[in-house]
């Protein structure tokens, strides 16, 4: 992995429809099973000893994330799904010109999804491309199923990677769209919020020291849906895996809870962002100082939230280095002595809200 | 216009991304400007004597809906939102190949919108097709301005027409795709529902006398937003506009509310439909008889919703003809007493649930 | 029982409480338990073969509802909690003075409850007071126990009486204070509302045939809360359970739904009312003609809600007589060919709004 | 003032129905009205230039505020209705055997209420005792005035005294009852929630320098008004007016948020505690230690939420000196180097959640 810009490829890029699933590896999967399904309550489409299989209430492919016994918690794949069976052959030669490695199986390399191609992308991410997948019941109207803080939808993804221009270059050729970004005076971009379907995003670079995962989202319909699930941890005094929120979104403009899986993988719980399938959507910058940009009323960013990530398995099963950031660090730039947020742009005090100095 | 089978065009159908607005006649606009603003919130992008131009919260192109002042309640067009200015070109090709009536206004029919084609369609229906279009401020971040059932999109448009498989056919040639539908066990089809965009449509045909409007449907966040609308009909003694619901649909999976403007237009509040974007995407299909599949919680379909929909006008602003529908009507063959529904297929009881008969 | 005026006892009122619990007789103790626990779920206390004790989430009191398996759907007593020990002497003492039967049983009635006193009181019903009650855990907190309807409160009874004003004058004696009640430019009342807790009631009389119980009212803590158990009764295809609304109470204010256990018996689900501890609390006075008095929202009142309602037994276990109301009925006044409703007291226009006769 | 235990008055205590309103001096009233009516919503009942009378939507008597321009930002009354204008005189004598300064009005302090009673309690706090007040209308089923944070309620008053035990005692006398409070394993009491009408508390005790008020609470009837509330601060760039919040009580398990007045007056917005009316009601002892006693959520306390309160006055209008707390702060006994706390009682590790440190 370089630095260099990455070249545009000269091949039609796949058609991307949507971040579809996640393969993860967990250390324990009993411990991961009662968080995913007993806790979370995602819907278990099949299971062995070595894997589960899970997927959301209105999910009708054969799943939407894959829990994996392995030795190192870390990330396996982010799969997208494309329009047709001809875009992954599109998305391995796609790669195959940019000089990744990519490796085709045409069974699949997880149940319940035929003919696919993982690479290793040139951020260092595993992605996965497939079209083929079995088709399983749609629960949407299952309702006696539906817990308090039911996962309706996998949302997207979220990913760490130190140069994000870099990496939206990148994801542009790829298909994606920007939909929303964080930058400072000096042009330096902190995040950006990427899409296929019609929603904000189905991924995001965060950046950070990297390729690591930042976390993977589902939806619930409504808001207290996601104040229920902090409501369950608590009685289970699990609240202290409850990391950040919940709380409203200045990007995206949703309500989210971040939560820690047993591995320390994070998930949010996000519902409620806006459509975003015009050509023209406007993109929306937000300034790295403003206070309300990624949690709307104010409440600090974790510093937990800023520094730690889920490492990425490269195509034999081994945990990709991790490359520095070098541009400045959004928790430095507005975070204590260095840094400063603002509520109101122009007001002469910097700094966060009233009383969140410990 | 005829009932015979409409011809396949050889022209590529435009690629339309979603519903846009709709522009409909009222005859008294203070009255129409008290229940869209005032009543249901929706912002004034701008308005004169005889126009107000609407937008959701979430919306960033100039309008929604369109009000203008006339003689005969009806609607004046279903517009939709192409993917580039050459989608303009390819629609009046397309319609023209079928033989439609096309007007072309490079300055578009309405403020705010530019090159434009308006059709009479096969059906019968004014549909515009346009790209070039005014923005305007998204106010989704402006909660100041949100009340209790804020409106935050438009969601889908509902076209009444007697003969539901030559319109399906019509619209599937023309890019959309069927999510739901509708049918008995003699293969007669009541209504269908079809998209562009990720949702379960961006427009329904609903078997009956037509051409004729439906409704229109915009849409909340949550459900509490639909029932504050009815509390708030309620406090203004306005509950006699509440036509139907507020409910779960079976067919959408949504929650819904149907009212009624000052003219009878009818108006659905709608939330909380499922992702449809794949091109796999399960269609579902609904027995006539299935009491659940309006109304997930078998309360009763009122006669008039059945009945009662809004006059489309042709280019030169005069009403279409409605044409009856031949076909058995939704009404007649599941209430009463040459009709039947049930709740439970194999119970030996149709009907109504109970206590539903006056 | 005769019509004639209840006497006012010399003896004082026992101090009363709440409401506290209902005993009702199922004829499947194995359906009920599903509908009130797989569907409801309400807690188990404890349970055997003959008899099931159940709680809400917020109780700690051994019960709010006991089902007892027995011939003929019935209710064997309408439970009350008073201040002190003392008070279950003075309820001897009281009903006494009036003639009617009492049984005071030192070890109760049913389990978890001590010392108390059932009687059949002047309009034929079996009120039961006691004080002495085992403690259980209060499972507020336990949300790992909490479904999407969770119930989390005993709200009121509600009985149907023939003679309303005959019916408050003893219960006021009693110590209860109306809240809101339902009349006609005549003075014929058809329905009022009596509390000892601060909200709206503990117990209402609805004018009919009686002595009946029209329903058990248990409170969620919000509106979803209802909604989400109209969607699980759909999901099960027991969408003919509910048997009204759900919607906005015009009385009370209150969110509801009624729906119906497996004997018919009327259970209300409410959320939401406000509150009524000031001695001088304005009493609401509804014209029965008011169109909105029993739903806000204006949807039409279903028949059966009006004529059905349950049995009540004697202290022998016995079904009272029911005694025909002579009185107008709500039903014969407010719908059809006799009987008009307004959704605007001047409009000219009277009757149900648009659409909603078959 | 002084630390010794405050005598049991021989007096009957007052009959006290509920905690009724705050009289607070703020020193901007153009401010406070923007704060307090423009974006919280509260009712204008009466006003003039020197002072603002509000209510909440289901309140009938004149208000529950009062905003009153001076130039010491203070409270100049925490104002209780008690159940008969007997209970004034009782209120009057009880307070002046305890050797407490008294003043009587016949017409009131202020608008609206009648003959009322004034003391400086034994804490140091004004406090107001009246039963005659002007009924206004309750607007319940005005929701047309209704905005997405509707506040329906006055919930409670909470109360910053140095010796807690100390001051429960007075108030049990006085004839609240706890219905929980925060203690450590030395049986150091840390605060109390003491309650007249049913619900978990008219006021509460919070361990600290005083007499100081903590806060005013107002009622929501569901979470997601409270998160509007946060929504809308956000949109009007005023974030750093949210101090804490919005989260879930251990104690109370209300769902809370708390905001900041423009004199730092402390509101909470407050929503679905627990029936509290039996006089066996459970009290529920909290560990000072346990991380979910305050937020169940486990989110950190913010330090200003410990020690910042607003000024009381006397009956001259004077602000009240300040007594020092002697016993440990719950601050520093639960964060950082001489604190702890634990989620789970047996781990080994204590402290906060993850992430929660700068």
């Amino acid at each position: 992995m370089t630095n260099a810009t990455i070249p545009t490829s000269t091949v039609t890029p796949p058609d991307i429809l949507r971040c579809a699933y996640m393969e993860i590896v967990v250390t324990d999967l009993a411990r991961s099973r009662e968080f995913y399904v007993d806790i979370l309550g995602l819907v278990v489409t099949e299971e062995d000893e070595n894997s589960i299989y899970l997927r959301t209430l209105e999910e009708f492919i054969h799943h939407n994330l894959v829990l994996r016994q392995g030795p190192v918690a870390a990330v396996a794949a982010f799969a997208f799904r494309v329009r047709s069976p001809e875009d992954v052959d599109l998305a391995e030669a796609y790669y195959e010109e940019l000089g990744c490695r990519t490796e085709r199986r045409r069974d699949g390399f997880v149940n319940g999804v035929g003919d696919s191609v993982r690479v290793t992308d040139p951020l260092g991410f595993p992605y996965e491309f497939f079209y083929q997948v079995d088709h399983v019941e749609r629960l949407a109207w299952h309702y006696e199923l539906y817990g308090p803080g039911a996962l309706v939808r996998l949302d997207h993804f979220n990913q760490v990677t130190p140069d994000v221009p870099r990496g939206r270059k990148y994801l542009e050729d790829l298909g994606f769209r920007v939909t929303e970004d964080i930058q400072d005076e000096d042009g330096v971009t902190y995040a950006a919020w990427l899409r296929r379907k019609d929603t904000v995003h189905d991924t995001a670079l965060t950046g950070g020291d990297g390729p690591r995962m930042h976390h993977i989202a589902f939806s619930t319909h409504e808001k207290h849906n996601i104040l229920s699930i902090c409501d369950k941890l608590g009685a289970l005094r699990k609240s202290d895996l409850i990391e950040r929120g919940p709380g409203r979104h200045g990007v995206s403009n949703a309500f989210y809870l971040y939560i820690l899986d047993p591995d320390g993988h994070r998930v949010e719980i996000y519902t409620q962002d806006y459509y975003t399938g015009d050509p023209d959507n406007p993109v929306v910058t937000w300034d790295v100082h403003d206070n309300q940009r990624r949690d709307w009323w104010g409440n600090p960013v974790v510093p937990s939230w800023y520094t730690e990530a889920s490492l990425v398995l490269d195509l034999d099963g081994n945990p990709q280095p991790v490359v520095k950031r070098e541009d400045p660090t959004e928790m430095a730039v507005t975070v204590g002595a260095d840094g400063f947020s603002y509520t109101r742009k122009d007001d002469i005090e910097h700094g966060f809200k009233l009383g969140h100095t410990l």
